[in-house]
């Protein structure tokens, strides 16, 4: 290697030169973290498109490091939405550990790729150490493992994928070598209709179709209605459909309910169909004493999806597929020329016969390192005063007078209507707080009924901070004028 | 917000506190980055198993912050494969650029997620002009556009996606919500046989199954045999078989080649297919004036892959899908309750509709922010650089009397055997370097015949260190006896 190239200093190397040129700079970055005062600032959108299309993304000549970097603490991370700040709640959008957040320098500086043994051989055991361990938790037999992808959507494609490969097997077909056979135009999805829309999206990509989704009922606390879910599979029977796969929800978007997932599993035993669940929200709750029994059944899934970038507190990706049989991965693998031989000395496993990616990022290590610096206890302590925050607002929200919560929140949402206001009116309310800044809102539809939604992510929000969401939102009510 | 908490400090906040724990965390974590001595450790894959099970991934008590970090700096740094070093030369698994890797701080930090307006409002601009630059660059028509992914698979997998959904609504049909209809089974991808396996995958993955794709030949430059193109259109033709898409490769995998983009793009319009071309490895080729002209035609795909995390030195993952016309895009979209409901304030758009991910982490960021602080001349050199040293490379193994080159490099690789050496005697020299952590060299098989590789992607990589390369090569068969 010679130092003499001009470009020596953009790129990162680990001797003592690179590793000083990379704290430097690392501490530019932490310095130019600015924020708004809010939850976000009161720029519109297309206050922001101009002031980000000002700026040439690729000039002639660079504008250097410290500019580029002070450019984007005022331009972006100054306008960006904050979810430190106990008014970001409106989505599954949580603050990040700190532990995780240096660990991304880390992973993207030494940038190991997670498809071979030869671009990431610790980072291949670390990765294999998480998932099993995750497996373990979930208390499956030992055959079981995973493997991380890129997010719950990702996650449950890849489960569903599964689901279509076992499924044409049984007909002793190769889906992903022959297509789909033609018997698979009777298979069917079944999940609630509170279920994440992913589930659809992964039936449209796998080839069936959204059509092929059956959503069950659930019941008013946003469960699957076991009862509902025989007679749908009853049904199927009767007009020679086929139930492919059930997928269960551990934690649904807008209520945070958790199917009965035993009785689920009893199901698709019984119906020889796969069992998935999509535990993307509550997975979180295996770490807590108090909250795990409420994913009692979980381990009689055949792939459980596990987002730590949700309630484990990791940065953006981070999610978890978790699989009953590691033997259901040899659904999946298919032999490369350049990458997964099969002729490799021994342990040295390639990980891109388990995934969708071939390329991908260690995003295992950032959980590794936050898990073990922090500690079950006061993870399961973080999380359970975000459950009780939620207790706390439906209790708050419903002795105010004006709002009724659609159901106890069990979970860390409370979703919750105003006493005479439309659609429209909630709407004008959730769109005013965030156009000036004040509040991310949730806003959602339930069974056709609109309302707005607290979801609760930072583990720093006090009861205190609660009360005062509470009442900048009624404030807001007061000032706007309800639909006729 | 309490200060009482006692996970205060796990969490990143953007006050000074928050900064200040930041940024002693960032010293830590930057401190820890250890590495072997070579490209990798020597520690085979039973020890480095043994090594990480070891560690407890989430114990009851945490072992704290500092701890954690130092341990994933021995254990996994100090066992990782730097791509930073010369002789990691498999993969196109680049160094990194530090504006981008301090930049993963700052994305983590702040954490938008890119499926809503409302979790990422200047990032969707970045993002947005990002993708509307490259497009541009590309000399697309003003109606291009783009989406970032996860990787070169999924970028391609998105892009055979929207072909599926362009040829079933010929039919008249949603076949993200009917469903493959029986026609499908008539329809064929057409690559050359030195795609990337990713086409393969997409065709699985979308329910036509690999049988789907039609491999044509490829010239013993490793580009597409047009006049074998038109005759497997042709073949086509006369069996009732439809040509869905063709995709054509911009660098394949182990060569670099290049297909003829605008004869493939004539075939695809003549024969009313979708046209994709898999620009991942030398989609970067664009940033330089005397590398560009290679990628004529390329303007008239209907979708282009570009991995920004390959000869863009941006740390995994970093993609690109552009399409010729943003709506293309309404092929894909699909309405979510909680997410993109299409009555937010004007301006305000939802990714999420252009993307098969859900969550999605602000990968735009890192890459606006190193190309505007390296500027376009820099990376272009930083570029050529590299193609210059695959041709050294093939000057000097030519010369050396006992390798042979299968084709003169173009692109940053260099494909090569040793004479009177068999399939074996390769794997043995390749996993013998490997085993002793002296290099990370590539190995593949082009069209039945077993070669070793050179992939440079390392612009700190001087001629001395090839020639050290080729040297230590060569060295190590001298060592080994052939195979009978």
């Amino acid at each position: 290697m010679s130092d003499d190239f001009t470009w020596r200093d953009h790129i990162v190397t680990l001797d003592e030169r690179g590793l000083n040129t990379l704290q430097q700079a690392a501490t530019i970055a932490v310095g130019d973290l600015q924020r708004p005062t809010g939850p976000r600032s009161d720029a519109s959108a297309s206050t922001l498109h101009d002031l980000i299309f000002a700026f040439e993304v690729c000039p002639e000549e660079g504008v250097g490091l410290e500019r580029s970097l002070a450019d984007l603490g005022s331009a972006v991370w100054g306008n960006a939405v904050v979810p430190s700040d106990a008014a970001c709640v409106a989505h599954l959008h949580p603050p990040t550990l700190v532990a995780s957040v240096v660990t991304e320098l880390s992973i993207a500086a030494v940038n190991q790729s997670m498809d071979s043994w030869d671009q990431a051989p610790a980072a291949t055991e670390v990765e294999l150490h998480l998932v099993e361990w995750l497996a373990r938790l979930i208390t499956m037999p030992s055959s079981a493992t995973g493997i991380m992808t890129s997010g719950g959507t990702a996650s449950n494609v890849l489960g569903l994928t599964l689901a279509r490969s076992w499924a044409a097997l049984g007909l002793g077909v190769d889906v992903l070598k022959s297509g789909l056979p033609p018997e698979s135009a009777s298979w069917r999805i079944l999940c609630s209709d509170q279920a994440h829309f992913s589930v659809q999206r992964g039936a449209a990509q796998l080839g069936l179709g959204r059509d092929a989704v059956v959503a069950v009922a659930t019941t008013p606390t946003g469960v699957m209605d076991i009862e509902a879910l025989d007679v749908a599979l009853d049904e199927l029977e009767k007009s020679d459909l086929r139930a492919m796969a059930i997928v269960a929800t551990a934690g649904t978007t807008d209520l945070g309910a958790i199917d009965p997932l035993e009785a689920i599993g009893q199901r698709a035993r019984r119906h020889n169909a796969w069992f998935h669940v999509d535990a993307a929200v509550a997975g979180a709750f295996l770490l807590s004493e108090s909250l795990r029994p409420r994913l009692t059944g979980l381990a009689d899934a055949d792939s459980v999806t596990i987002d730590f970038h949700k309630l484990w507190w990791q940065p953006f990706n981070a999610s978890a597929l978790i699989v009953r049989d590691h033997e259901h991965f040899d659904l999946l693998r298919v032999k490369s020329n350049y990458l997964d031989r099969g002729d490799e000395l021994e342990g040295m496993v390639n990980l891109v016969g388990r995934s969708l990616d071939t390329s991908r990022r260690f995003d295992a290590a950032k959980v590794f390192a936050s898990l073990r610096a922090i500690g079950r206890r006061e993870l399961a302590t973080m999380l359970e005063h975000l459950v009780s925050l939620a207790h706390f607002a439906g209790e708050r929200l419903s002795a105010n007078g004006r709002f009724d919560v659609l159901t106890p929140p069990t979970s860390v949402m409370c979703v919750f209507t105003a006493r005479g206001f439309s659609a429209g009116d909630l709407r004008a309310v959730q769109q005013n707080l965030l156009a000036r800044g004040e509040m991310v809102l949730g806003r959602t539809e339930i069974k056709g009924v609109s309302a707005l939604k607290f979801t609760f992510m930072n583990p720093l929000t006090t009861t205190s901070d609660v009360e005062r969401l509470i009442a900048l939102i009624d404030d807001e009510f007061d000032r706007i004028t309800p639909e006729p």
